[in-house]
């Protein structure tokens, strides 16, 4: 069974059937951004998150579809700059203010980074009369530099 | 004079009297990721906002310092992956988890984007025993597609 | 079903009745320019809008179609430089009048950029005796760079 | 005399003057995008317009600067996709709506392109009560294909 | 029908019965170079032309195969560098004597290009005792850059 | 004695003088495409040309500047798309005719290429009613590839 | 019949059968790098080649498949870095020491360059006590830069 | 003292003098392509071969400058595709011939490479009546892959 | 037999067996790093070891599978920046210690490399109260470079 | 004071006084890939290590020079393939075995990846009668993927 066709089916069923990704992760139990990236292929399912995620979607939660979305997944193949306006707005964010976050970090933290492994996301809408709000949160560990 | 000049002038003299974009954001009435990214050359200062700057960094705050820092900035150049850490971490969460932040806004929002530029950014420290978190917000505003 | 097989039936089906974007603009009750945008896969189409289209190319306008189509598009891929000539000229002139392009809006607007989402497409031809010419508008809503 | 140095020296004259491109448009008899692209050296001035525009500006127009400005401008050096925002969104247009905007062109006036070299470029203010509007307008001639 | 098959299939019906570019220049009343850029999927038939090149080659020319030949062609798509050598070396002189070619053009016409569109190309072989040599002209017209 | 910088001072009297490449290649006795490669670093000088070249310039072509000339000169350093539009419509020739120019030269002169070393380059202007017309000329001796 | 197709078959016939690439060579008369670039389709077998090179792999050689090897073969198509150990080392060769060859051969030679086209290619096996060594010896003919 | 600078003079000293790679090699006791890598900042000299090569192009050879060139080059920066048609040929080699070079040596050494570290390279002339032609030998370790 | 197929069926059996990487290690008589460079196919196996993998795995190891396993591997084929993240990490420490291990190896050993062919890696798991590590060791035969 | 001149002024201390990152790593306490990190200005000392390392080569160790070495690091720019043969292989070992250690890395810890900031770098010589051998380990923290 491969992945890919997979991811495609359980997509596709989720949007016959009008599944929001919030109704994805009351059934796994895990939040709906990293629900969305494991669905997608770049997470790694539990066995039991597994299946409740394939059950959710009407799937019959097999061994072998269980055992598909349980393996570690490829995240990306090769790096290149999005084309996509919504993924390309996040990546102009970097290349405006990632100076100024960098320096803001490390004048905070030390020499160090933020992880991007031990990561938690989050997206809220805020309503404003101006026009609605889209607020993304990325919580990650701190990770200094080792000296040694 | 040279806004290159100028920028570097100040970011030494920030350095040496150990004045933090915390101090410079009070003394500019602004966050200090915005007064980082305006330090750095990639955000617009008013003139009352420049003269603040400069004041509090020990300048003149002249006619010629002020028209500096007041003119409208040149954001970026050419679009590159960064290699330096801090920001290749932001670049590879877009690349990794891209996919899954857009099909969330899109299926809360509908058809748009989170603007880059009606944009506020938030830097936090979060206290964590198993290792300080760092807690990276962004807020931008929801642009629909129009159809015309 | 596939969009991309959808659309290229539709092309066929467009082509073969010799059915101009305008027609399809009039059933559908919409922008030439973005009907086109809308029948290559770049822009939603309510599903109102979908099932005029479908059934101004002689299609069923069943469900499933209509779903295809007004599902979000996945807009572009990897940002690259046209070669096909058309699509060159428009670059070439950003390439050439870009940055007196960008001094005269930031100009007469302030800093900030046009948007490319809150955005209508209009083309005309213009009769000229030493040859037609065409003209292209783009008319978008200016977003100022946010200060916080 | 470098023309690098010139076109530097006379946009700083600009700025401290408070000088728009409107004026020099005048003082030229020029469009003022067409005039931006000539002083930012992507346009070619004739000797009379070099001198205005030097004059304008408090310069003393000697033969040396007006044929500085009068020689044939070289125009971009190596194509790369822009990360300023103002010219990314000119970018994004062309690759989400430009097999639209080919298309429109093809059916209306057959095999070409619009042409680049003839070509004028407008930007106007809408005023709108939800925010004004940039009008960007492109004129160019119709280039058919040659079949030979 | 597949515009990519039909091509494959006349290509291989011209290598079948070993008809030359300069046979299916006198059944179309075209020049070989064009008519092979047609052939290849470059140029943009008439359908007299295209049921002529059809016939040329014993194909039937029935509906279908004129309005596949005669629909606008896609020329090119990402632009790169050629490796294959008879393509290089015409890039290498490009590379080597293109800033000639362009100092002698501005001289002799003034500020402007010869068209890639309003273009003839002719291939000429010169015989010579000391090798034949290949004559390769382009013929376009020059346009010039226009004020306004 | 930089290459570099003597090039820059010969172009520089070659525009205060006025001598066009014509002068110039009469005064050496060669092409005004080739002087004008030779002028501008990309073809080797004997030192007899090089001295032709320099007096027709004004300059005292001592042994140091007929040295610098004739050196052999150092031909591109990085292959990339060029930008400027002269260039870049000799580039999509390439792009948009490239392969029907190599069909035509392999069905004329079998498997080989036409060299770009042993090459000569002629720039003629075409009288128009239609507008004048650029005639470029590529006459390159054929190079049949070798079996061993 | 597909070149790439009958590649693979013979490929695969040769590695059935353990025909080494100097077996080939003996029945085609050629040397065996020549047929191996030919078998792997980067150059061109005369009729009597292509029939030699067939029937030693035990294929028909039906005018079909050796009217498929005798076609002016398409040699690369986009100019990339090669990844793979034995072809980079042959290009930090070109990186390393390229330059060196360069002046030695400009100083032997006087200004030109060794043909890629009018190249004869050997690879021999010479012992050694401290471990065989591989040598690569390319002859190719001095081409002269032109003057004109 | 600067390496950079240091063969700069040394190039301008060896081309006033007249002296040959030949010489230099000569004069150090190693191959000319080697002296003339070394010479150009590829590779490393001993003490005594600094001193002699310093020496014979009329320099004082005192400890700064045997320092500066017995240091460990840096051999490259970053890979690109050279447009020098010298090196270019070499290239394209590769492109072309590399798969088939890489099958020879495969299946006369077994699964390994060709070093480009335990390498020497030979340049000769061969006298030919229809044009001299260039030899460049390669004579590298081969290093077989390691199993374990 | 494609061996990519057979790769594809090898790992999928590796999976469903749950056979981890150091049990065929065991089986073939290998590193577990070595096992899965193989199998993965980028390292070459004997016809022994071909048969013991394939048996452990539960293939019937016939001829065609031995033969398909022990031809040489195709390593790799345009070189890019990996946007994997453990190959990325990989990646970074080059980008960001690469200049000190060199600095450290050419100190050490004088000028030349740690070969990337007569090389080992070893992977451990080290167990550590803050989280356990992961432990890389490359083990390369040094080479250095040879004068001539 | 430029962090860049004061590098290359510490590194020709270096050269000059012979001293080797092992002596330059007893004075500051740490490892000497650390300590060649740092003072090649990957990675940050604190004031007393920045003092320790000026004093070890002769500087004063004022406090402008203590702080310019303190300041956090500006790591990398953009992503590039190094050329260098030395980080070259590094590379290629990414390139043909990271598939490899990638699969033993999550076989063995499961989904997660190689820290390369809590990171130690190692360097061996092995003495060895074939020739000696280089040996670098990487010691990383293991860091799990997170599921939120």
């Amino acid at each position: 069974m491969e992945r890919t066709q997979l991811i495609k089916d359980m997509l596709a069923a989720k949007h016959k059937a009008a599944i929001s990704y919030q109704d994805l992760a009351a059934a796994v139990g895990r939040h709906r951004v990293w629900v969305a990236s494991a669905l997608l292929g770049h997470a790694q399912l539990t066995e039991v998150e597994a299946s409740a995620l394939l059950r959710r979607l009407g799937f019959a939660a097999d061994t072998e579809q269980i055992g598909c979305l349980s393996q570690p997944p490829q995240r990306g193949a090769v790096a290149t700059i999005p084309a996509e306006p919504v993924l390309y707005r996040l990546f102009e964010i970097i290349h405006v203010h990632g100076p100024a976050i960098q320096a803001v970090i490390q004048e905070e933290f030390g020499d160090g980074i933020m992880s991007a492994i031990d990561l938690e996301i989050d997206i809220k809408r805020l309503d404003h009369p101006a026009g609605d709000r889209v607020q993304i949160t990325y919580n990650g560990k701190f990770l200094p530099y080792r000296s040694w």
